[in-house]
Protein backbone atom coordinates (compact mmCIF):
# COMPACT_ATOMS: atom_id res chain seq x y z
CA UNK A 1 0.00 0.00 0.00
CA UNK A 2 0.98 3.65 -0.59
CA UNK A 3 2.79 4.63 2.95
CA UNK A 4 0.66 7.58 3.58
CA UNK A 5 -2.48 5.78 2.26
CA UNK A 6 -1.97 2.29 4.44
CA UNK A 7 -4.60 1.07 6.66
CA UNK A 8 -3.53 0.85 10.22
CA UNK A 9 -2.51 -2.97 9.96
CA UNK A 10 -0.18 -1.63 7.37
CA UNK A 11 0.87 1.18 8.95
CA UNK A 12 1.89 -0.68 12.10
CA UNK A 13 4.06 -3.31 10.01
CA UNK A 14 6.26 -0.02 9.10
CA UNK A 15 7.93 -0.35 12.33
CA UNK A 16 9.29 -3.63 11.31
CA UNK A 17 9.74 -3.47 7.52
CA UNK A 18 12.36 -2.26 5.38
CA UNK A 19 9.77 0.04 2.85
CA UNK A 20 10.02 -1.04 -0.45
CA UNK A 21 9.72 0.72 -3.83
CA UNK A 22 6.35 1.04 -5.18
CA UNK A 23 5.38 -1.36 -7.85
CA UNK A 24 6.78 -1.55 -11.09
CA UNK A 25 4.35 0.30 -14.06
CA UNK A 26 4.60 1.77 -17.36
CA UNK A 27 5.99 1.34 -20.60
CA UNK A 28 8.72 -2.16 -20.27
CA UNK A 29 7.65 -1.60 -16.39
CA UNK A 30 10.13 1.82 -16.68
CA UNK A 31 8.38 3.44 -13.94
CA UNK A 32 7.36 2.73 -10.26
CA UNK A 33 3.88 3.91 -9.52
CA UNK A 34 3.56 7.04 -6.92
CA UNK A 35 -0.56 6.30 -6.28
CA UNK A 36 -2.93 4.47 -6.91
CA UNK A 37 -3.16 6.37 -9.92
CA UNK A 38 0.10 7.98 -10.96
CA UNK A 39 3.15 5.95 -12.48
CA UNK A 40 6.65 7.89 -13.31
CA UNK A 41 10.06 7.06 -14.63
CA UNK A 42 13.02 8.61 -15.10
CA UNK A 43 13.25 7.87 -18.94
CA UNK A 44 9.43 8.12 -19.23
CA UNK A 45 7.72 10.99 -17.56
CA UNK A 46 5.04 10.88 -15.60
CA UNK A 47 1.29 9.18 -16.48
CA UNK A 48 -2.14 10.06 -14.72
CA UNK A 49 -4.96 8.46 -14.75
CA UNK A 50 -3.60 6.31 -18.09
CA UNK A 51 -3.89 2.59 -19.47
CA UNK A 52 -0.48 3.00 -17.95
CA UNK A 53 -1.58 3.39 -14.18
CA UNK A 54 -4.28 0.80 -14.14
CA UNK A 55 -1.71 -1.37 -12.16
CA UNK A 56 -0.89 1.36 -9.72
CA UNK A 57 -4.09 0.57 -8.30
CA UNK A 58 -3.28 -2.97 -7.37
CA UNK A 59 -0.73 -1.83 -4.68
CA UNK A 60 -3.65 -0.83 -2.27
CA UNK A 61 -4.49 -4.37 -1.79
CA UNK A 62 -1.06 -5.20 -0.86
CA UNK A 63 -0.27 -4.78 3.26
CA UNK A 64 3.56 -3.72 3.31
CA UNK A 65 3.67 -0.02 3.10
CA UNK A 66 5.71 0.96 -0.21
CA UNK A 67 7.39 4.69 -0.75
CA UNK A 68 8.81 5.75 -3.75
CA UNK A 69 12.56 6.48 -3.37
CA UNK A 70 14.46 9.92 -5.00
CA UNK A 71 14.87 13.51 -4.04
CA UNK A 72 12.29 15.32 -1.44
CA UNK A 73 10.76 17.96 -3.48
CA UNK A 74 7.64 20.89 -3.05
CA UNK A 75 5.55 21.58 -0.06
CA UNK A 76 3.32 18.51 -0.07
CA UNK A 77 5.76 15.90 0.62
CA UNK A 78 6.87 15.08 -2.75
CA UNK A 79 9.49 13.08 -5.01
CA UNK A 80 11.56 13.85 -8.05
CA UNK A 81 9.28 11.28 -10.45
CA UNK A 82 11.24 12.19 -13.44
CA UNK A 83 13.44 14.95 -14.97
CA UNK A 84 11.37 18.12 -13.64
CA UNK A 85 8.56 16.71 -12.25
CA UNK A 86 7.90 16.11 -8.71
CA UNK A 87 5.05 14.32 -7.84
CA UNK A 88 2.99 13.00 -4.45
CA UNK A 89 0.40 10.08 -4.46
CA UNK A 90 -2.19 12.72 -5.50
CA UNK A 91 -0.34 14.92 -8.14
CA UNK A 92 2.47 15.94 -9.84
CA UNK A 93 4.09 19.58 -11.07
CA UNK A 94 6.86 20.96 -12.75
CA UNK A 95 9.63 21.44 -10.89
CA UNK A 96 13.01 22.85 -11.69
CA UNK A 97 14.35 21.46 -8.28
CA UNK A 98 14.03 17.87 -9.92
CA UNK A 99 16.90 18.54 -12.52
CA UNK A 100 18.19 14.78 -14.45
CA UNK A 101 21.08 15.67 -12.47
CA UNK A 102 20.40 15.53 -9.03
CA UNK A 103 16.96 13.43 -9.20
CA UNK A 104 18.53 9.85 -7.98
CA UNK A 105 20.63 11.78 -5.26
CA UNK A 106 19.20 11.11 -1.72
CA UNK A 107 18.86 13.85 0.59
CA UNK B 1 0.87 30.26 -26.63
CA UNK B 2 -0.80 29.41 -22.97
CA UNK B 3 -2.53 32.16 -21.99
CA UNK B 4 -0.65 32.37 -18.93
CA UNK B 5 2.30 32.65 -20.30
CA UNK B 6 2.09 34.52 -23.68
CA UNK B 7 4.72 36.77 -24.86
CA UNK B 8 3.37 40.76 -24.29
CA UNK B 9 2.29 40.80 -28.19
CA UNK B 10 0.30 37.86 -27.69
CA UNK B 11 -1.68 38.98 -24.36
CA UNK B 12 -2.29 42.60 -25.90
CA UNK B 13 -3.89 39.96 -29.08
CA UNK B 14 -6.14 38.65 -26.66
CA UNK B 15 -8.70 41.68 -26.80
CA UNK B 16 -9.46 41.33 -30.38
CA UNK B 17 -9.40 37.45 -30.39
CA UNK B 18 -11.39 34.49 -29.30
CA UNK B 19 -9.28 32.66 -27.56
CA UNK B 20 -8.82 29.26 -28.77
CA UNK B 21 -8.42 25.40 -27.38
CA UNK B 22 -4.95 24.56 -27.18
CA UNK B 23 -2.87 22.08 -29.38
CA UNK B 24 -4.41 18.55 -29.60
CA UNK B 25 -1.60 15.88 -28.37
CA UNK B 26 -1.71 12.32 -27.56
CA UNK B 27 -2.83 8.94 -28.46
CA UNK B 28 -4.99 9.37 -31.94
CA UNK B 29 -5.25 13.49 -31.16
CA UNK B 30 -7.35 12.38 -28.49
CA UNK B 31 -6.17 15.04 -26.41
CA UNK B 32 -5.25 18.65 -25.72
CA UNK B 33 -2.15 20.39 -24.67
CA UNK B 34 -2.73 22.23 -20.87
CA UNK B 35 0.74 23.19 -21.00
CA UNK B 36 4.25 22.95 -22.87
CA UNK B 37 4.95 19.50 -20.63
CA UNK B 38 1.27 18.31 -20.17
CA UNK B 39 -1.07 16.45 -22.25
CA UNK B 40 -4.79 15.27 -21.44
CA UNK B 41 -8.07 13.67 -22.58
CA UNK B 42 -11.32 12.89 -21.70
CA UNK B 43 -10.31 9.24 -22.96
CA UNK B 44 -6.00 8.98 -22.37
CA UNK B 45 -5.67 10.57 -18.93
CA UNK B 46 -3.10 12.96 -18.85
CA UNK B 47 0.44 12.83 -19.49
CA UNK B 48 3.48 15.10 -18.01
CA UNK B 49 6.61 14.82 -19.58
CA UNK B 50 6.26 12.02 -21.92
CA UNK B 51 6.64 11.45 -25.36
CA UNK B 52 2.92 12.34 -25.84
CA UNK B 53 4.17 15.89 -24.58
CA UNK B 54 6.84 16.72 -26.89
CA UNK B 55 4.19 18.16 -29.59
CA UNK B 56 3.23 20.70 -26.55
CA UNK B 57 6.16 22.39 -26.61
CA UNK B 58 5.41 23.69 -29.94
CA UNK B 59 2.55 25.51 -28.68
CA UNK B 60 5.14 28.28 -27.18
CA UNK B 61 5.93 29.58 -30.27
CA UNK B 62 2.40 30.23 -31.86
CA UNK B 63 1.23 34.12 -31.17
CA UNK B 64 -2.48 33.77 -30.47
CA UNK B 65 -3.23 32.64 -27.33
CA UNK B 66 -4.76 29.32 -26.05
CA UNK B 67 -6.84 27.71 -22.87
CA UNK B 68 -7.73 24.46 -22.27
CA UNK B 69 -11.74 24.57 -22.16
CA UNK B 70 -13.40 22.84 -19.28
CA UNK B 71 -14.77 23.31 -15.80
CA UNK B 72 -12.69 25.22 -13.79
CA UNK B 73 -10.79 23.25 -10.53
CA UNK B 74 -8.33 23.64 -7.80
CA UNK B 75 -7.14 27.18 -5.86
CA UNK B 76 -4.76 27.25 -8.83
CA UNK B 77 -6.99 28.57 -11.82
CA UNK B 78 -6.94 24.46 -12.92
CA UNK B 79 -9.28 22.82 -15.19
CA UNK B 80 -10.97 19.95 -15.32
CA UNK B 81 -8.71 17.43 -18.02
CA UNK B 82 -9.59 14.10 -17.50
CA UNK B 83 -12.13 12.22 -15.10
CA UNK B 84 -10.89 13.02 -11.52
CA UNK B 85 -7.86 15.09 -12.57
CA UNK B 86 -7.76 18.85 -12.25
CA UNK B 87 -4.62 20.36 -14.59
CA UNK B 88 -3.01 23.98 -14.43
CA UNK B 89 -0.12 24.84 -17.21
CA UNK B 90 2.65 23.48 -14.70
CA UNK B 91 0.91 20.17 -12.65
CA UNK B 92 -1.85 17.75 -12.49
CA UNK B 93 -3.66 16.83 -9.11
CA UNK B 94 -6.47 14.13 -8.81
CA UNK B 95 -10.17 15.96 -8.06
CA UNK B 96 -12.64 14.53 -6.81
CA UNK B 97 -14.78 17.82 -8.33
CA UNK B 98 -13.57 16.76 -12.01
CA UNK B 99 -15.70 13.70 -11.81
CA UNK B 100 -16.70 12.06 -15.43
CA UNK B 101 -20.51 13.40 -15.38
CA UNK B 102 -19.52 17.44 -15.07
CA UNK B 103 -16.04 17.45 -16.65
CA UNK B 104 -17.62 19.09 -20.03
CA UNK B 105 -20.05 21.15 -18.07
CA UNK B 106 -19.14 24.91 -18.05
CA UNK B 107 -19.35 26.97 -15.02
Amino acid sequence: CYINNCPVGGKRSLMNREIRQCMPCGPGNRGHCFGANICCGEDIGCHIGTSETLMCQKEDYLLSPCEPTGRACGRNGGKCASSGICCTEQSCAMDLTCDIRTIYASD
